[in-house]
């Protein structure tokens, strides 16, 4: 008999993880408390309780190349970064093939997960949900959690002194829709995650004057990279990513903040990030460096005071200390919670669950719970979801086997004791950012397949150290038990779709003679260097 | 006496003008025609007649330090690129460090100008005005045309087949003042001028979709140049200058297609210039790239048709050659004219007027008719427009003399041809693009007190080349009859300027001690194959 999956959301991990069920034989039931897939991809004018919340200018931060699921391209002519409402389109359509929606149970909130009494024995959980006022509960053979962190806003009042006074108005950024109610006002938008700075800049467009208050700065990079290439189709390619892991770690963050600073020089612009060795994930935003240097927005740093009509930073430079401020928008970021699990069997603590391999309570005696989708890859949720999900299912099925408890528990611990050491966690940093994000998933969640390779793709090998990271979507997939013939040509071609979308225009690609030229000269005193030198 | 000169307008130009009269002991009077000062960066809600009309978002594309008078530098928080409201506070500044204002007459239209009955020997003109429905006429030595060239909206509806039969609106960018009128408007943008980007990336926050249709392209470059300066302060080093302007053509456009590539690649984006040779002024913006890569903007080649609700490009490449629009923005840029002077004066031909060295007409008998501001540098108009207002006094005044009218025709018709020959119009892009804008003013209006150089400066001489050309705001102070004692210090300090109002978060600014590794090194390397190479 198949077993009976219970999947709690319908978003880019639930989505996977739904497909993932079907193609291995499991029977998944997806309980999603809206009335509609796609989770926090699904914009609405208002702000919905348990769903993460998009302002309407969202766009996605990695390129479609590498956001896409394995077998599923986005359409060809989609736009490089996908703007919100295409990209909850572009779910639609992945469910609408796949067949996904027959196993959504919409408007149903989970309400509790419990062990069943003979967990021991059978891995079966009970799971109650609501719908419609009425309350059901159902058997279920695994549970897979597709909830996403980005439900619960984070928002530490206690450390900004005053803001009880404050006659403003100030909120989370997960309230911000529209820049229109920053119209002629004086804005300061605290803390410099993404969402804090596309704020910033765009509120910039309207309001009176815009402040960015950063404790730690950022490495700020655009979606238009290296000569104009999505930043994540360039950055990550296996070649790049063996010379970076080759090289001793200070010459490694010397590089990078090279790399970092050759859009523009961010200790001119005030944002270079305090701990350089212990490094954020890097901000993207298009537009800042330019509204800075138009006077559009202004870099602030740490809140020292909130007033009643005004804020006073703490250690000003160049500036006055203490500025006017109409409305705070606390671009604080989030926590997340399972309010439907025991403690006993996910504990959050210090923003961080207790999860081996970011997947599976590790003291559980049986692995059929599983959290898809609590990882934050510097790339695409999909992907990542769609790998973590794959895994789940061949550990599920009992394919693949989990190591002792005590071996889990001992990785998890210290993979948290890392969180803590600076040294560490910049190599993990590198490990997540340098390497091909789903090169590490497969050592990671290493899969079932891995040996049984198509032969047929091996024309590719040669040029892969060459390729972004961006094939896996596609080229892991002839490594896997299931098998999508268009995967050959999906990575063959994604240069071309790469810029088929804005070549609209025919323009002469000529390449100079003279630069021919030029480099034939350096080859020729190259080798006449090397000549002499060998004399 | 002091001779009387007539100044028409009170922009940028007219107010150089203003204050080169008065330093110069010569006793202007200016006529506005608008109700305050300003001209084109007086932002209005509303189109003015024969005044230039700016949007509300317009910012300067060349910054403070390469901006501003000679002797009157940007308020030090200023940021480095000025919006036009703070860029109009700062002309009220001079206006009134220098009095000025008293030698405006507001509200006051030059009705008509023209000469003397014994302008032969006198040189002097009739000037006719209208003041609240009254007319006067006066008698003026000579007369100083300062109404710009951004006035007369050039608007060719015959190359648009099919525009009568459109049924959405379309109107020229003259008009066009706040985006809100976009608002889920399918928009088209036509011509690709600064003008033209602007007004298509600010539709494009918030219009359905943005189309810029362009037939030559254009070299997009950011104000965020080379890691993050102000690129006018950057790209002409007179060191530069000198390397660029030393190299074979071939070579140089070979190098300036890569520099201007070094942010995107702008065969990528459909937008590489048609006729590479024949160089446009490169069109500033920030956020270009970022839109087409979002799918915000979409570049289109030129129209061929004009339907009711659509419009039909020619050459369509990778993308359907039809496009449903509701609002066409014509940014087909302007012509400039003289109403109130008689063709026999100066004439405009082919958007040209015959103006020896852009100032004087060439044919007339006596050089008492100047034209202050009507040529198109790449950076901007103040200190060019006070450099010819300079020059023009000191040829009021008698101290310099014009060559005889045959010879100055003779230059006239050349550049006139030049026009008309690629090459050579490159070299004069060239030779207004590389080389110090200003640099080139002096060696074109050789000042008279060139000789009485101030040798207290000569301590700044050996690190002039290696100086962005900005200095010569303050710079060539020295160099003329009005010193300024700030001048040095204006020189000295711009690069701290320049930052102060960006660096407003204290970071960490250390050099890594790898790279000086690397670079003693790589000396070390360079030496021994030197060594080697001449054992």
């Amino acid at each position: 008999m198949a077993k009976r999956v219970a999947i709690v959301g319908a978003g880019v991990s639930g989505l996977a993880s739904i497909k993932c069920c079907l193609e291995e034989g499991l029977e998944p039931t997806c309980f999603e408390r809206s009335d509609d897939l796609g989770g926090l991809w699904r914009f609405t004018e208002h702000v919905e309780e348990g769903r993460a919340s998009l302002y309407k200018s969202v766009v996605s931060n990695s390129c479609k190349e590498m956001s896409c699921y394995s077998d599923f391209p986005f359409p060809e002519d989609y736009p490089n970064y996908v703007p919100n409402s295409q990209f909850l389109d572009y779910l639609k359509m992945y469910a609408d093939r796949f067949d996904l929606l027959k196993c959504i149970q919409f408007k149903t909130t989970v309400f509790s997960i419990t062990k069943c009494q003979d967990f021991n024995v059978s891995g079966q959980w009970e799971v109650v949900t609501l719908h419609e006022g009425k309350q059901e509960s159902a058997i279920f053979d695994a549970v897979m959690v597709c909830t996403g962190f980005l439900t619960n806003p984070h928002l530490p009042l206690g450390c900004f002194p005053g803001i009880k006074t404050f006659k403003g108005q100030y909120f989370h950024s997960r309230q911000y829709k529209h820049p229109d109610i920053f119209k002629d006002k004086r804005v300061l938008v605290v803390g410099m995650g993404n969402s804090g700075t596309d704020i910033a800049v765009e509120a910039s467009h309207v309001a009176k004057k815009v402040f960015l208050s950063t404790t730690g700065g950022a490495w700020v990079i655009s979606r238009v990279f290296d000569s104009g290439y999505p930043w994540d189709m360039v950055f990550t390619t296996r070649f790049q990513n063996f010379i970076r892991n080759s090289l001793p770690t200070p010459i490694v963050t010397w590089l990078v903040a090279k790399k970092m600073n050759s859009w523009f020089n961010h200790a001119n612009y005030g944002l270079v990030p305090k701990d350089r060795i212990q490094l954020k994930e890097p901000v993207l935003n298009d537009e800042l460096p330019g509204r800075i240097i138009t006077g559009k927005v202004f870099i602030r740093p740490s809140i020292k005071e909130v007033k009643e009509n005004s804020v006073v930073f703490g250690n000003a430079h160049n500036t006055p200390s203490e500025e006017p401020i109409d409305v705070i928008v606390f671009a604080t970021g989030y926590t997340f919670a399972f309010p439907f699990l025991d403690e006993s069997v996910v504990k959050v603590e210090d923003g961080q669950a207790s999860l081996y391999k970011y997947i599976f309570p590790a003291h559980l005696q049986k692995p059929t719970l599983a959290v898809i989708g609590l990882i934050k890859p510097l790339g695409s949720m999909l992907p990542t979801g769609e790998t973590q999900a794959r895994y789940t299912v061949q550990v599920f099925k009992g394919v693949i086997k989990l190591p002792p408890t005590s071996v889990m528990i001992k990785e998890v611990n210290e993979r948290k004791e890392n969180k803590h050491n600076g040294l560490l966690a910049f190599f993990l940093f590198f490990f997540f950012y340098f390497s091909t994000q789903r090169n590490i998933l497969f050592k990671e969640y290493k899969l079932h397949a891995f040996h049984k390779y198509n032969f047929r793709n091996i024309v590719i090998l040669p040029t892969i150290p060459f390729l972004p990271s961006t094939l896996p979507p596609h080229f892991f997939l002839p490594l896997t038990p299931r098998k999508w013939k268009g995967a050959r040509n999906a990575i063959m071609t994604q240069w071309d779709r790469t810029f088929k979308v804005t070549k609209t225009r025919i323009v002469q690609e000529s390449s100079s003679p003279f630069e021919s030229l030029l480099k034939l000269f350096a080859v020729l005193a190259l080798l006449v260097s090397v000549f002499l030198i060998f004399l």
